[in-house]
Parts: C-alpha cells; structure tokens; sequence
C-alpha cells in the first residue's frame, strides 16, 4: 500500500464548536513530529444574543487564521445531536467557523468525536480526562498549562487526529467529508 | 401604541439558503416604500463537495453585500427539518450566509416560512406561486422577470416580510430570534 509522502511543515488548526464555548488548538507539524503551539477557549456563554455569539466565533477563528496561518482546519463535528433544534444552532456555529476557514482558502476535514478519542487513546468511549492526559504525555506539556484549558482539549485532539490521519497509509479511513461519511455510514443515515 | 418611527432609505437582503440552491431579494426602502433592486440564485448543486458548496455560499453573500451595500439580512429559517443530517446541513449553509452577514455588520433577523406567506399573502400556508404572484404585484414586477426567477422569489419574500415587521405597532411579533422563539413557542421546543 503506497504511503502518503513526507508532508511539508504546516499547521493544523482543530477546532471543538460549540454555542455555549469554541475550543482550538494549534497544532505545528515540523520534521513530520507535532509541537503544540496554541490552546484555549473563545467564551460565549456570557454573550447573549445568537448571532452576537455567530459573530464572536467568526471574528476570533479569523483572528487566530491571521495570527497563526495555519494550513488546515481540522474540526469535531458530531453527526448526531439530541434533536432538530440543537443540530441547527450547532450547524450554525459550525458553518460560521468554516465560513472563516473557507475565506481563509484553508482545507477543511472533520472528524466524529468518537473517531478522534480513538485516534488519541486508542479508545472511542475515552473520558475528556484520558484524552486531556494522552495529550499532554505525546505533546510533552506541562500538567499546570494543560489542566486550566481542560475543555480545549477537544480542539487540540481533532488537530492531532487530523496529524495521524495524514501519516496513514493510503486510503485514509477518517471521513473526510459528508460524502465519505454518507458512503461509508449508509446505515447510519436516514433520508 | 407606540409606532416605529419612518426609516430612512434603506436596502434589505432577503436570503432563502439551502443547500442545493440559495436565493436571494434585494429590496430597497425608499421613502418608505419597498422596491426590487435584484434577485437571483446561487446554484450549488453542480458543486460536488460540501465544502465548496458553503465556500462558494460566503463568497456570493459576501459579493452581494459589497456590491448592493445593504443594511440588514432577513433571511427564512425554518425551525423544523425531516432529521437531525438534513437541519445540521441547513445549519451550516445558514450559518455561512450569515457569517458573511456579521462580517460585515448586518443586522439580522430570521422568519419561519409560514411567517413569510402569511405577511405576503395572508395565508401561512400558501404556495409559491401565489407567494410569487403576490410579489409581483405588490413590487410591480413584470411576469417574464419574475417568473424565471422562481426560486428567488422566497428570499425576497423574505426581505419583504421584514419591511412590513419594521412598519407594525411596536412591539413587532416577528421572531426576531431564536430567544425570541423559544420564548414564544416554548411548547414547540424539545430540550
């Protein structure tokens, strides 16, 4: 099986939306090994109004594009939510984030929450906390540095699961797009 | 009551995204009085890949509010879809419209299709032809513009049911958000 060349340096920006708060992680691939670069939060929970909350994620994933230049988007996109309504505000929080990414011409690749926790830990049903810790072991950071931004771990692992799926060997397996997705899970979607 | 005070001359942009095809109305309020400026479609659906389907979406929204310099978004936004996929896929394609929307500090405002029909016609559940004929009649359009255009005619029915929201006795009944909907139609929400 033909194996993907030796990708250039580049960074990766992985993205955990949300409505209430937006994690990221900046990933830096250098030599072919992952360096963290940047985690956090973009708060929106004490924004009131939804499309002042639409407007913050635009605004700040533009910000980090231009300050970090990142290569790729890497985001966590749950294809299942609780009902209608959640799914459509998380849509839109989605499609805001990779409206920015899109102006940006950045490459965009999303990954199911379940697939990024086996890709980091080698378990699908891993708590944050093993996610959080397998992070910190690879990426060799500080437990005072990680524990603060717990929920912007989410972010940093979509990142480093887009990292590992780019080292694969061909055909890669993560669902690349809705399409993969819908092809390869045609049970799991109803028309 | 109080009553709103006359507008000044304005321009709204009316949006009915999908994503297969988006429609969009540009109407100008002049003297109080609402006229057609533009409408038109974004045709998708020749645009194989997700991505570049919510790509091409930012860009045309994007290009229409700097070339028509409008100053607020109405945009049709049902709250109810067959399943989870199809409303976190609306999500997205609203949520790019209208990243493109606060990107450049429109104000916006969503109303469900029946609220649509029903400031146009006066029947929430009319068809698109007689949304259509009421339009052409209402802005004066001339049958062979309109009716080629018919799958614009939602998206300026839209920017049309904003004007009339915008003249009604304050408060206005329209749902000016999904606060605003919720707080109105708490039995229609699931949590």
């Amino acid at each position: 099986m033909e194996r993907r060349q030796q990708p250039k340096d580049h960074i990766i920006l992985g993205i955990d939306p949300g409505t209430n708060t937006m994690g990221y992680g900046l990933l830096a691939v250098r030599s072919g090994k992952p360096e963290m670069v940047a985690m956090g939060l973009i708060e929106l929970h004490k924004l009131g109004d939804h499309y002042t909350r639409l407007g913050r994620i635009f605004e700040r994933v533009s910000m980090l594009i231009e300050h970090y230049q990142p290569d790729e988007l890497s985001i966590e996109a749950p294809f299942y939510g609780k009902n209608v309504q959640s799914m459509l505000k998380l849509g839109r929080a989605q499609g805001v984030a990779m409206a920015a990414a899109l102006a940006h011409k950045l490459a965009i690749t999303e990954y199911e929450p379940r697939k990024i926790k086996q890709a980091i830990t080698g378990n699908g049903a891993a708590s944050k906390e093993q996610v959080c810790e397998m992070l910190r072991r690879i990426l060799n950071i500080a437990p005072e540095s990680i524990l603060s931004k717990l929920d912007a771990t989410d972010a940093m692992a979509a990142a480093l699961c887009h990292f590992y799926e780019s080292q694969r060997p061909l055909p890669a397996n993560g669902t690349s797009s809705w399409k993969d997705f819908i092809a390869k899970n045609p049970q799991r979607v109803k028309l």
